[in-house]
């Protein structure tokens, strides 16, 4: 058995075979196995749509590919050639009372299909994350464009007020990877009482339409409130970003009335703001008050900022226990923050290969009645082809030999 | 029994209570209330620390509270009393196969204490969503300053180009509130196998720093590749935002080699991309290499958007399966997108107590062994209280009314 098998995860003993490319869909498998489970990623010989998607190494090895398939054993075989194909779908059907699961972001067609797998195992789950509903073509940034998000982020007062800002982070991936594995656990559930499968569909695009409605922005839209672009004010309480007297910069925010007060508690606000409050008719021990007042009371804590270097202004707001955060670049991150660092339990350093050594994370979910299961490298493209096989379908060494020379799997 | 209770659905008989504030926990409890789960939601008397959220009605009620709270039951207890709060212990703890499971963002102590809970119910299983891993206070909006995300976001051109772009999408809060559902049924599938409940931590400091680390981007640092910002292109291959010949804005992405063939098709751009890659020495069938030549590229298919009409353009690049989207506002989103109305069966539209009718979604999974649940209003505050206490403590009509006399419940 693979050293990335942990028989002590909260998952262990479940089986998740992995068809999958981009992010969704192998964030999910990827969180299964970081709790234990044996995700089985499926790829064709040389890799699929994502094997080189940046960032990339000098030698061109994916950062993103390998930071997406951590834990999980890598299976590859030519899916060009119908051995192929058939050897997947009986990978995925294998036998094991908690295995016959699916997870992937291709089509439901050829081997992926859903009806013809059934045939080889009638209980699978098989869980498909779409474009839209409709299994169209979409991608997070194509779907982020059509839920508003563009014009409502970015600078209010400069050239760019009437532009669009696209996200970086690509957030409805990463909500959708997680909904993934929400989706097979509650099918998994469901199966272990009632014995039965089925197909779970999980489109991009209904992720993102349920998050604005459930936000209140679709409510808010409907009743006529049009969301104007507020740059980095932080919506309907008091949050912005600061300058220290040294040029470092900080977000300081007073969503709750605990932390609003915590704020002017450090900064000596207390009579101004009752002022302040007084001068606009508004009730500053309500977020929405302050919101409505943000500019002034912006242009007090800019002033505080203004007259303390960064350490002053982190002991004070620290030992107040304000709520606050420093600006950082990704290069600030990893080498000046303890908590992306071997100082989390989350963190350890991995040897990748094609990469080298460096920090990656483990699960963010610490459960007390499992050990944490360490980080531990992606694999090697096939890296676990041969002990799959014949763990999975009993395939001998001679047969497995028969398939290299056929050009089924690389030798 | 409710009408809010769905014994049709995925996770019908699961019972979960919730006592939390703000995104990540109500989220991740409504997710796993719209499959069918009982989850009941406990506040204080006149409504928790997120009861007035922006986005709000003329009339004071929050569209967030609402958004996030659909299909759950409402219990209001005064938790400053004493009898209150082991109301609240007596519910969390309450007998059934299925229930015995807390989800929570605040602090595990007072009559969230685990071990005190553990007392009246050995195996509970307790999710604590957490600011850092040491219990400490953060949001969102401070997390996604610390991992470099607005410094890498926003026009990369402008005046704006060495400032700080925050999200307005809490991108943080929805990833955390799918994990904590991912922690609680994965916690169930554990108890359900060896009896055994637990405490399950989920930092929401740690979720970002753990997905940066999963897309490449703390790997990336630590090489030394410094992520620069890239308005609103998309990193390591094509994609960015055009203007339409009548003043629609569209995005469009060539990110798999078939996307990109799709769009150079529908614009006949082939000889012309042939020649670029050529004169740049690259192969701009490769993603990289699209990314190196992005601005050159950017010019042709600028070019033919602005000889192109929306409805054109829209009708070309949707024959082609190409990959594109619309920028839309969130008042276009919901008055002209198909997607967004009763038309997707995601939606619906509710009768918000305070709020009225409008569009809300239910659960983008879907899954065929089960009916879709409708999506539903959220509780008005306390609503059901009575029948709450009644179903799992047995409490009677007359030992009610005194409660109601007591405080501890309100008439």
């Amino acid at each position: 058995m693979s050293d990335t098998l942990h028989p002590s995860g909260v998952l262990s003993g479940m089986r998740v075979i992995e068809a999958a490319a981009f992010v969704a869909a192998p964030l999910g498998g990827m969180t299964l196995a970081q709790m234990g489970a044996d995700v089985i990623r499926i790829d064709t010989l040389g890799g699929g749509l994502d094997y080189r998607r940046w960032p990339v190494t000098a030698n061109n090895t994916s950062l993103f590919w390998c930071g997406l398939n951590k834990s999980k054993r890598s299976v590859a075989l030519d899916l060009g050639k119908p051995e192929g194909r058939e050897m997947a779908m009986a990978l995925i059907t294998a036998p094991g009372k908690d295995a016959g699961i699916l997870l992937t972001n291709f089509p439901a067609r050829g081997w992926l299909d859903h009806d013809k797998l059934k045939e080889q195992r009638e209980d699978l789950i098989q869980l498909t994350v779409q474009g839209d509903r409709h299994g169209g073509s979409a991608v997070d940034y194509t779907i982020n464009s059509r839920v508003g998000i563009p014009y409502i982020t970015g600078d209010e007062r400069g050239a760019s007020a009437n532009e669009a800002v696209n996200h970086v982070l690509p957030a409805w991936d990463l909500v959708t990877g997680q909904m993934a594995a929400v989706g097979l656990l509650a099918a998994e559930r469901h199966r272990f009482r009632t014995g039965q499968g089925q197909h779970v569909k999980l489109p991009l695009e209904d992720v993102a339409l349920a998050a604005v409605s459930h936000l209140g922005l679709i409510a808010e839209a409907q009743l006529g409130q049009q969301r104007e672009r507020h740059g980095n004010e932080l919506f309907g309480a008091f949050g912005r970003d600061f300058t220290t007297s040294d040029g470092e910069r900080v977000i300081v925010v007073g969503l709750t009335l605990k932390q609003w007060q915590a704020i002017c508690e450090v900064m000596g606000l207390r009579e101004a703001v009752q002022a302040l409050g007084e001068r606009l008719g508004l009730d500053l021990n309500l977020e929405g008050d302050r919101f409505k007042a943000r500019k002034e009371l912006g242009v007090m804590v800019a002033g505080w900022m203004a007259r303390h270097t960064f350490a002053q202004a982190a002991a004070a707001l620290t030992k107040q226990g304000a709520c606050w955060g420093k600006y950082q670049t990704l290069t600030q991150l990893v080498t000046q923050d303890e908590a992306c660092s071997p100082a989390n339990p989350m963190f350890r350093t991995i040897d990748q290969p094609g990469v080298g050594a460096h920090l990656a994370a483990g699960l963010p979910l610490n459960f007390s009645g499992a050990a944490r299961i360490p980080a531990a490298a992606a694999p090697v493209l096939g890296q676990h082809t041969g002990e799959v096989l014949s763990e999975l379908l009993g395939v001998t060494q001679a047969q497995y030999g028969s398939m290299c020379d056929r050009g089924v799997v690389a030798r």
